[in-house]
């Protein structure tokens, strides 16, 4: 096999085999095959595409590119869930403890990542003493016994698809359904996942603007997971504004806790229900999506939810007490608030400026090498649709510092107000199955 | 800039400014950008192609990404000529003296090169003690006096060119008509032409095998031509069988000494006359084609034509007088007969094929290191279109090795006989100017 072969046979639209695929992904991760030829066969599959057996082998060949995590020793069905970017997407926070309190095993593999704030790890952090750095049958034992654990990025998973996506990302070529669906469901099989749910966002503050390309790469995640044995299930879910009203790590803990409690904001615990209710149907700790779903409510009203988070915390350092006193988080030195100037109706509320306004406060990643501000962020007061009188409170800046008038400034422009009544968005367009 | 943010504009179907591909050129012939962002935007290129401007552009940026031959203090307009490839092809060793006795400066740069045959240095070493390790004042000062001289690769021209080519190699972004064109014109540019006639072949022993893609290319360099200043023709000719009869170095030589002399095949003198009138026009020796085609018939009928080529190898230490004794040049130890299996007429005489015969006996090089055996070759004694009678000869193989096997084979089966009349392929298809 010759890959200017395989690249010229890409580029003419016909599809490479899953050996060829195989011998294209070994090649390029032990430097046999060069950058330079990896990234033509990168831009000619963004412009021909790959057919569902390639991103299938794809998948798979990336899988087997590096460890895989072995949760064999875990009982019951292993669901991962995978939210694909967003702005205030608490929803990991609060799906952990909520399914692990009806049974459905959680054994999490997470990052930090780059990002408007932290990832799960770094939110999590924000609780004294809390840590991921347990040994891997520590976090095995940890899952038998409590049915959720965190740990960090562990072993050399799928290091393919790292090496590929720091090459796509400098040759214009991330912007593809196959290499994109085969990239976030390489890793989460690699992790272990026996089941996955998908919650695929869209709109503004979504990687996938439009709603059509979220169906597509919805619909090539679903596929890949029936080709490869993983049952997958997808929910679409809107991202034009942030979920939830918090932005921020500390400050989406707090959210993640109240919805735990059953006081979240109607949006996130919405949508946790239905990602929760998914996750329970796959880990066949219910005969329905209905029956599942009343079992998730069940267990926020009976204390259940919030009790199994307090088990987390407890179970790897952290203050489970922070639960019941949030004043233990960390808290930011000064708040700022910005107003309506006018009366009228919220039209839009960009969640990709405000996720941006967040980040210059501190409260995320642009370079690895960066630190985070636990504590900063912006509190949202409102949603889109939601009526506003002149000088009321559109959102709250946490800062550590006392000027914020870019932050403010920022916030005050992804915030639209219309005269006349606004409808609400949808908050979940559809499920694929 | 960023190449990422070019590579993307690029991939949406874009045109990049002058500006950018300047930034690109230079950032690639220094190394600032790396091969791997180069092949992405090649691809790109590949399938959304550049208008006649980005063409334009990106061939000048690879003129000046290097030297440039300084041309100026030759007396009158500097033609040079280019035939994209093809079998047996002795145009440019009849043309150059042919052109340079009715006055047309004739200062040829020129290469060894892979392929089938040498290249025209290689030809011209045939005859003993020619060479080209001219100084560039004396190269200059030859074209002054006789009108023609030709000199090896010389200088960093086009180094941009050199790399991006061998990346396209390997990255299966050869067959770009804009990436093609861009190459071949720079080189021409860069060497110092002031006027550019094209030979674009086309059928089964050419690049371009279709005749449409033939013509997009041969317009995609006049359209260069004009944007730059340069004045430029193309003549789209038949390369389904090749020209002449001769395919090896001194048997090619041979065919050009009896071209020169009026005793030539008729479709390489056809061609020549073609090309020798669009080159004399275009140096302004004649007020138009015609006029130009005259001249360069009284030119081979006076004998001016054959003075001019023993010129030219005397100047640069060839022994003249094989031009009027043959039997001076490289001669084989063996030959052997092709010969028909039946009567009928020659349907097929796959150029390709026939080309690849000849490398096998030497006459060409595969890889920069092979050594090539100038006696050795084919001559072919048919045309598509001959009658052939069960036992005459097709061809015979000149060979420094006894045993030709191999060789009679490949020529048997590429040369295919029909029992009905077959219809000889046109010569000259059109001319773009």
């Amino acid at each position: 096999m010759r890959m200017v072969d395989l690249i010229a046979k890409k580029r003419d639209g016909k599809a490479l085999t899953k050996e060829e695929i195989e011998w294209i992904i070994r090649g390029y991760t032990n430097g046999d095959i060069p950058d330079y030829q990896m990234s033509a066969l990168a831009m000619a599959i963004y412009f021909r595409g790959m057919t569902e057996e390639e991103t299938a082998a794809l998948t798979m060949a990336m899988v087997h590119s590096g460890e895989m995590l072995d949760l064999s020793s875990i009982r019951g069905v292993k669901v991962d869930k995978h939210s694909t970017g967003g702005v205030g997407d608490t929803t990991t926070l609060v799906l952990g403890p909520l399914v692990a309190s009806v049974g459905v095993p959680v054994a999490k593999m997470s990052g930090r990542g780059l990002g408007h704030t932290g990832g799960t790890i770094d939110k999590l952090e924000s609780v004294p003493g809390f840590h991921v750095e347990i040994s891997k049958d520590e976090f095995i034992r940890l899952v038998n016994v409590n049915r959720i654990a965190i740990i960090g990025q562990t072993g050399d998973l799928t290091p393919a698809d790292k090496k590929l996506y720091a090459l796509r990302d400098v040759t214009a070529t991330v912007n593809s359904i196959p290499l994109i669906a085969s990239s976030i469901m390489s890793k989460k099989i690699a992790a272990g996942a026996d089941a996955i749910v998908l919650d695929v966002k869209t709109g503004a503050g979504a990687f996938m603007k439009e709603l059509d390309e979220a169906r597509r790469l919805a619909r090539a995640m679903v596929d890949i997971g029936k080709r490869v044995g993983r049952r997958t299930m997808a929910v679409i879910s809107d991202m034009s504004q942030p979920l939830g009203y918090a932005v921020g790590n500390a400050l989406e803990v707090k959210e993640a806790i109240a919805t735990l409690k059953g006081d979240g904001p109607h949006d996130l615990t919405e949508l946790c229900l239905t990602l929760g209710s998914h996750m329970v149907y796959l880990a066949e700790k219910a005969p329905s999506l209905d029956e599942a779903r009343r079992l998730l409510e069940e267990a926020i009203r009976s204390g259940a939810a919030i009790a199994a988070f307090k088990t987390l915390l407890a179970a790897q350092g952290g203050d489970a007490s922070v639960v019941d006193d949030l004043d233990k988080l960390p808290k930011a030195a000064y708040t700022s608030t910005v107003t309506a100037a006018a009366d009228g109706y919220v039209a839009e509320m960009a969640a990709d400026d405000i996720g941006t306004a967040a980040m210059w406060l501190g409260a995320g990643r642009a370079k690895k090498e960066d630190t985070i501000d636990l504590a900063v962020g912006i509190v949202l007061h409102k949603k889109i649709g939601d009526r506003v009188q002149k000088g009321e409170a559109l959102a709250t800046i946490h800062s550590n510092r006392p000027d914020v008038l870019d932050v403010k400034e920022k916030i005050e422009a992804a915030i639209q107000l219309s005269p006349q009544p606004v409808a609400r968005p949808p908050l979940i367009y559809e499920t694929i199955v």
